[in-house]
This record gives C-alpha cells, structure tokens and sequence, in this order.
C-alpha cells in the first residue's frame, strides 16, 4: 500500500489517496488511533471521489472511525472494457425504458461483484496492518459486494447495506447465511431498485439483528441523519 | 388538572401523577424548562404505569422533553363495560386462532378511539397552560389515535407510531391526511400486526418526510435504541 498524496482536515481528520497494485483508495482517520475501520462501498457506477461518498466518509472519521474505499476492478475510474461500457448503456436504456433488466444484470453486475470482492479483501489485509487502524471491521454501501464478503470474511463484523433492489442471483441466494448484525438502508421510490424486491432480500438475511430504515424519494434522495444514525449503528456494534 | 403525588428521580426529572376530571395521568418534566412536549399514548390494552412504558417516557424526559401519558377512556386501568370486556376476550381468541378480526376490530377499536382523542386534547390544552411546558408538541405511540390526532389537532408537529398493522377502517382512510413528519416502527414478525398492512398503512401518509424503522421479532421486541431514535427524531422536529 502506497500513499500517494495527503491532508489534513480543519476536523483533525487525515485523508489520504493510496493505491495497492492496481487499486486506487482514499483513507480517512481520525485523529485518535488505533479506530475501529469501516469499508465504504460505493455503488459500481460511481468514482470514489464522489462528494456525497466523500462527505460521508469524512463524516464517520470525524467521529472516530477509519473509513476507507476503492475503485473495484471495472468500477468508479477503473479502465472498462467495450463489453462493459455497451452493458452499462443497456441497462441505463432498459432501466429508462422500463424493461426487464435481470438479464443484463445479471451478466453485467455479477462478474463485478465477483471481482471486486478479492480486490476489497487484498485492501482490507493491508489496512489492518497499519498502527492507526486496530479494528473490529464493518461494512458500509453496495448491497451485493456486502453480502458476498460477509459470507466469505470473518472479519467483517457489521453491515450498512443500501438500496438492494436488484442483486446478482448468487448474492440473493447467500443472503440467508449473512448472520452478522446488519443495518438496511433503501429509499422508498428508488427508481432503480424495486421496493418489493429489495423488502424481501432484508427478509431473507439470517441476521438476528436486523433493522430496516426506509426513507421517502428517489435513489439518491436519502437525508444525511441516516449518515448519523449509521454512526450510531457502528458505534453499537464496532467496540 | 390536579397533581396527587411527585417524585424527583436521580436524573432531576419529575414526575406527577395527575388526574383531568376522570382521566388520569402521568408527567414527566425535566429539569430545564420550558420544554417541548411528548404526549406518548400507549396502547389501549396496557396501563400507563407499564414498566416498559414508563421506561421510556423517564429516557425522554431525561433527555430534556416534558412526556406525558393518560389512560384514556376505556383503557389502561379506566372501567371497562361487560361489553367491552367480551369484545378485548372475542379479539384475542380470534386472534390466537388465527381466525379474521376485522369485524371485532373495527366495533371495538375504532370508538375507542373516537373517545380517546378528545381526552387527549383535553390533556394538550391542560399541559400546554403549565409554565414548565413551551411545545412544540409530539406524539408518541398509538397509530389510530396518533393519526386521528394527527389530522384534527394543528398543535401535533411530528409523530412517532408504533405497529400499525391493525388500524380501525377510518384512520386507515385519513391516514393520507397526516402530512407532518413521521417515525413509523414496526416489528418485522409483530404476531398482532401483520407486516404488509403495516406498511401499506406507511405508504399511504401524505407526509413528505416520513421514515419507516423496522427490526426482528414480536410486538414486544423492540430494541432499546429505537427509543434513542426517537428522541432523535423529535430532536429534528420539535424546536
């Protein structure tokens, strides 16, 4: 892990711009360490640099927490591939159009999960090697990267999860063995996740401890108390 | 309104047992004053002297809102008629049964609540006239009377409710009458509110900001963080 640039916040806060091989991130910590760690997941259509992300992410470090993202393989600023940018105008195009859209989702959104889990795994093994990040670890964002690495890594110990209308097949079938507490975020008239479907998949969780919050207007129209309330949620669970 | 006991507890709140005629009641005060109010009106079938409920109204009350509580008429501890005895027997046995209970529901709830509400706008105008009480007004609990009120009562500035999957016919048809923010909390496997009435009932507030809180178990499940929440939510809203 290489750190690229950095600096320091009028709150105490250091940001700093890394990358490990081919993954480009952004750190954020708090001024008082080691602090537990979240992974900020941006959804896959979005660079990390996206201020919305970005405030939220030097928000939770404000408040003690380390909070770091990446641009998977594929997403955010990463290179894509013809085949990749033509999958993305069709499902924008079927989206818009109000057409089925599993197909293309399906093989479009999968193979990404796929491969941005072992890139968030490879990040995560060089974040808690640094002094100023002690742990525990939760999650925070893309539903169906969040499912698959509470599966398969046991050092995630809590989960925020947003939106979650469409997920791949095999993240919806692995829902029942995510066990970790969770905390599941969804706007109540997503235009590009089906509340139904997005209620049964908060149904479908094995968690013991789950809560659902649910807010009004479109997908990006969720209020920052939710920011607050994830904090709590973290604070609740990340000790 | 005529105070007949008091008493301070550790945290500097105090709380009065009142009477208002023949209604009885609780108030909490904390110790800045004046402050903004909390009518928490529980439901129907409990006392307000339940342990959990007086709980809560302490945490709120500590947190710096006036709560208060009456047992309506027909409920908590008030007489009940033989009447009304055999319909609350008829509803829990149909409802163990599994056996449909809108019929009862609807002759035995919907005027309890048509007599409630008046009394608790009886007990706002007798609150609202002590100096240690400044408003904005809340309303904690009870969906029916929380929505009844929520429409013909302009001082009610933001609401929480609780459950919510059985609601009397008139209340279900007013509810796209409520436009002032909303907390709505339901337990996911509530065993007296059936979960897609309870979010059919959500969806219907004609309210812009309103917020759906969901989380595991039965109708007494409800973890304690919700009561934080809460406060929270009047935090934003009762200024």
């Amino acid at each position: 892990m290489q750190f690229t640039s950095e600096r320091r916040l009028d709150d105490g806060v250091l940001e700093r711009e890394f990358t490990l091989g081919e993954i480009p991130g952004t750190l954020w910590t708090p001024g008082s360490a080691p602090a537990p760690l979240i992974l900020m997941a941006h959804n896959n259509g979005l660079p990390k640099g996206q201020p919305r992300l970005v405030a939220r992410a030097r928000h939770s470090a404000a408040h003690g927490y380390a909070v770091a993202t990446i641009d998977a393989a594929g997403c955010g600023e990463r290179p894509r591939s013809a085949a990749d940018e033509q999958a993305r105008a069709d499902l924008r195009r079927a989206m818009q159009a109000g057409e089925p859209v599993d197909e293309i989702f399906e093989s479009f959104i999968g193979p990404l999960v796929e491969k941005a889990v072992p890139e968030w795994r490879t990040t995560l093994d060089a974040l808690l090697s640094l002094p100023e990040i002690g742990g525990p670890v939760g999650y925070s964002g893309w539903t169906a990267v969040g499912i698959r690495l509470a599966v398969v890594e046991p050092r995630i110990a809590a989960a925020g999860f947003f939106a979650g209308g469409y997920v791949p097949r095999a993240q919806r079938e692995e829902a029942r063995q995510v066990t970790i507490p969770l905390l599941f975020l969804l706007q109540w008239d997503d235009e590009g996740n089906p509340r139904q479907r997005a209620l049964d998949l908060f149904d479908a969780f094995g968690s013991k401890e789950k809560t659902l919050h649910a807010n009004m207007g479109g997908h990006v129209g969720t209020p920052w108390f939710e920011v607050e309330d994830g904090n709590r949620f973290f604070g609740r669970h990340l000790k």
